[in-house]
């Protein structure tokens, strides 16, 4: 078993990654203060893995909520059914949420923990391959609002993260591949030797090939680990995360929650930053080409959807949370394997890429 | 101008007190950061207040958001309209929210504050008694539930407090004596100096003598920065503040929100736990008589209306935030000017208060 550590001081917590997890209940009692348990999942991996994890958990007699599963359900008003099952229930304020599912599931418990009684707190068993590397590592929580993507949440960080590889085999293909849109982009942020590995295990990757998967999870989560403890609510440095989202959340929006898979509006937002990071100069053709082909490779997006006009990206852009004072800014990669912040890109050059990037456009 | 401090580190923030200071640019303007600002406020206070307030932030074209007035709107679907007025308006993560009303406006623009785009700075200016020496300050954010108060929230300190005497002449006089509740609390849990000057001074207070009321706000927000800065979470101390709110809680949930006063509830729940601490021989009856004594001439119920049943009253009590593992812990005065924290009441014993302290029981 491999074991990473977040290091935020007093919110210090571990990573732990390996196959057969879920079964460990060393890993998971050792996280939980209070007297009551509360497993929140969905739909889709309830009937998958849930019964393991009330095993493990069964001296709490814990407490199950089950969600919807999609984007499209990560609202304040699903998150209210979580509130209401924990109060109907008598959940007390050292109540330890745990979080068994995806980043919606993960982002929405983790949500729950930091605002149910001002704050309780919760444990994160991602089991899709974009929360392990992602968005179970982190702290950032939330839900979706109508006019923008992660508008409403709060940064609380879990207990600990407990990544079991071997959830990764009931995954749809289509969802490793939104997971592998994140993998890839750790390389394009600062790890060019990530990079490279990931061209020349990409097919491994898909394969499922264990070790690679284990190894592509390991990286990336020390990677995130890294920029987290360095800036852990965001004041520069953990911006450069990111990258294509942007442009992934406007598309995302666009389009209506839970129609792209948050990694595939993450893959081709990529692709767009690549596209707009050369006509700046800041990135050869022939990178740009090695970020299309490794992408398209990973069987994801390389450009927005024709149904969403450049006029429409623009406008669902300027409600990113990295707008400041209305200037938009963006991380853009400025050479391989390595991204920046900026907030002078011209407003023609991002037009120019908003309209070049659509499919068959 | 009185101006404390509420010592909580680098989440330092003073609070100002004084008539006029509405119109007191000088206060307001260092504590704003961004270029954005909403001013946030409710459909009886803004009338009175808004124009004021709106001409000294003039210069960053402040944004509006004017909600219904009650503890009834105290929830999230209301706490919704809030980020779409700030995402329709692209309000950025360096807005800063100023909460221009009573509790519940400031307790839902905190909330807000707390979690739009995960976090933005906030500024209380309180308009009532009630929030001027309690609500306002502490950090204390959140909203109701169907299934109990506040028990969706957060804690989120904000950058300044702004208390204005001069707005308490515009108030009801059922909203002035509830903000009297809380002045006597301090008194009962800690102050006891304080409560014999109140017994002095209770007519001035009701005359709305100014003099007597800055002094009831200033010792109030003394008392409570002193116990927030010791204990900001309420992992111990900090609870005290909710002397007779446990009662009190169940009450307004109970009757429905909207139709006690908080304040109102806080004086029969601080009745009722004097009625208990008696029958625990912690307090001498001719103690419990001047508490009741003090509430009444504060024109404050002193027992939990007829309506509800003892049973409903229990019942309600145990979803307080200050259960754990299926115990409720009071807060019970101890001697008058003291209170403590305990967990080991006989079930008869406060089931004899809950029967005994009904109007007309």
């Amino acid at each position: 078993m491999k074991t990473l550590q977040v290091d935020l001081g007093d919110r210090r917590y571990p990573i732990f990654i390996d196959a057969g997890l879920l079964n460990r209940s060393d890993l998971l009692v050792p996280c939980i203060q209070g007297s009551r348990v509360a497993v929140i999942t969905n739909t889709t991996v309830g009937p998958l893995y849930l019964e393991r994890v009330l095993q493990v958990l069964a001296p709490w007699n814990p407490i199950k909520v089950i969600l919807p599963d999609g984007e499209q359900f990560k609202t304040l008003e699903v998150l209210n059914q979580v509130f209401t099952a924990l109060l109907t229930e008598r959940c007390d304020r050292k109540t330890t949420l745990v979080a068994l599912g995806g980043g919606v599931v993960g982002d929405m418990a983790g949500f729950a923990a930091a605002t149910y009684q001002r704050g309780v707190p919760f444990i994160q068993i991602p089991t899709t391959l974009l929360a392990q590397v992602d968005s179970s590592v982190g702290g950032k929580t939330g839900v979706n609002h109508p006019l923008g993507k992660n508008m409403i949440g709060a940064f609380h960080q879990p207990q600990c993260v407990i990544i079991d590889t071997d959830t990764l085999a009931s995954l749809p293909d289509n969802e490793l591949s939104a997971g592998l849109a994140e993998v890839i982009k750790y390389g394009l942020i600062g790890d060019l030797e990530f990079f490279s590995w990931l061209e020349q295990n990409m097919d491994a990757l898909l394969a499922r090939d264990p070790q690679a998967l284990a190894y592509a999870i390991e990286r990336s989560c020390a990677d995130k680990a890294r920029v987290v403890a360095a800036d852990e609510r965001e004041a520069g440095l953990r911006a450069l995360l990111n990258l294509g989202h942007t442009f992934g959340h406007a598309i995302e929006t666009g389009v209506g929650y839970g129609n792209w898979l948050h990694g595939e509006g993450v893959a081709a937002g990529m692709c767009m930053a690549a596209d707009l990071s050369r006509r700046l100069g800041w990135l050869k053709p022939e990178d740009v080409t090695r970020i299309q082909t490794l992408v398209r490779r990973a069987r994801l997006p390389t450009h927005a959807p024709k149904s969403l006009s450049s006029t429409q990206l623009r406008e669902l852009m300027s409600v990113d949370k990295k707008v400041e004072a209305g200037k938009l800014r963006l991380v853009l990669p400025k050479g391989l394997g390595q991204s920046v912040i900026t907030a002078d890109v011209q407003p023609a050059l991002l037009l120019e890429t908003l309209e070049q990037c659509r499919e068959s456009a």
